[in-house]
């Protein structure tokens, strides 16, 4: 990990980034991003051959693709962009590659029903706090929830208008995330408060789908007066 | 409740407010703020005399003060902004004097420990379905949640730059309060959800906490693309 080098907050320059998930739309529209940012970026996958299947159409460069476990080896900062179904099955997999790395859980557990969508009932309080259960050697930061893929994933937009809140117990960990949310043109990333917090602002997702739907909208969010 | 007369949805002007538990920070705030915009506001608290020096205090005017329970009766549509502690049994009592009424529920169930703000365990999901569940007769709709209330009483601050985010499973109320809440100078109402998910909205305002700590602001949200 770069370490900081002055006020401005920690470098997250020359990261390699792992996206566990990565070929979701979401996970793809992360890496996409950060690569454009100039970040070596290896989509994972659970076949490898999707992955480099999703890097290539990607446009390649800087976009890699491995299965999963490689995925997560090869990068010095994580994100877990799976399924909310195989979450907590795929991070116990993966403890050991993942151990002493910072891991950034961007998973929402949301439902859909006639009525729209709702938020999961998560035991751990947060898919971000049952990752800190499962991977006692990583950094969990919880961030990169309510990002609007199809605005990251569409090359006709240049800047994405909205603040990602960044949340987790580890200062230096969360100020390195919010150093590599703010790479991204338009967006800024924010401190949104410990992990004890995070349940919120995943289940914030269900609402961010009733406002795109009532406004049909890409709507995020930003903080005012920060 | 004024009708719509119109594409731009329901008219709120003209309608009486009754602001229960009227004496605190924000519903001094929202009380002030509602009564510059045109509305006869009836400040509520548990004891007459309390409620009528706030509304001295706040400069009079349009603004009143009463009992709890005549200032739900007196209001055309009721704010909630009591502490969370007396959140029910409040509203049990006064199920008469709202029925038939729009209740605006802006109480957040937080917590704070040495570690900061954090959201309290609700057995019903949310304060508003809590008032839901003991208001069969009235409509209950989420919103107000995180108005920074020293923004809201502070005469040198003259627009209020945030969105409040409006939940509720009844179309017309929900119209009624954005209307209500796009009537504040900078604020504006935006729908959010159903009740269900009104939860997490309400936790929200623990982040916003821990925001306003990390960056000593009077933190507020805005939603993008809409």
């Amino acid at each position: 990990m770069t370490t900081a080098s002055g006020a401005a907050g920690p470098d997250a320059a020359g990261l390699a980034i792992g996206v566990l998930g990565g070929t979701g739309d979401q996970g793809r529209g992360l890496a996409r991003r950060l690569s454009m940012a100039g970040h070596r970026v290896i989509i994972g996958s659970r076949k490898a051959e999707r992955a480099v299947a999703a890097a290539a159409e990607l446009g390649g460069g800087l976009l890699s693709g491995a299965e999963n476990r490689d995925a997560a080896a090869a990068a010095d900062v994580v994100i877990a962009a799976v399924p909310w179904e195989g979450h907590r099955d795929l991070l116990v997999a993966l403890a050991e590659q993942l151990a002493g790395k910072v891991v950034i859980d961007c998973v929402n557990p949301v439902g859909f029903d006639s009525r729209g969508a709702y938020a999961l009932d998560v035991p751990e309080g947060s898919a971000a706090e049952q990752a800190a259960a499962v991977l006692p050697d990583s950094t969990v930061v919880g961030a990169f929830h309510h990002v609007p893929a199809g605005l990251l994933l569409d090359p006709a937009v240049d800047t994405v208008d909205m603040d990602v809140l960044v949340l987790g117990d580890i200062r230096a960990a969360t100020d390195l995330v919010i150093a590599l949310a703010s790479e991204i043109p338009g967006m800024r990333g924010i401190y949104g408060g410990r992990l004890r917090n995070c349940g919120q602002i995943e289940a914030l997702t269900a609402n961010l789908v009733s406002i795109n739907r009532r406004y049909s909208a890409h709507a995020g969010i930003r903080i005012t007066d920060v």
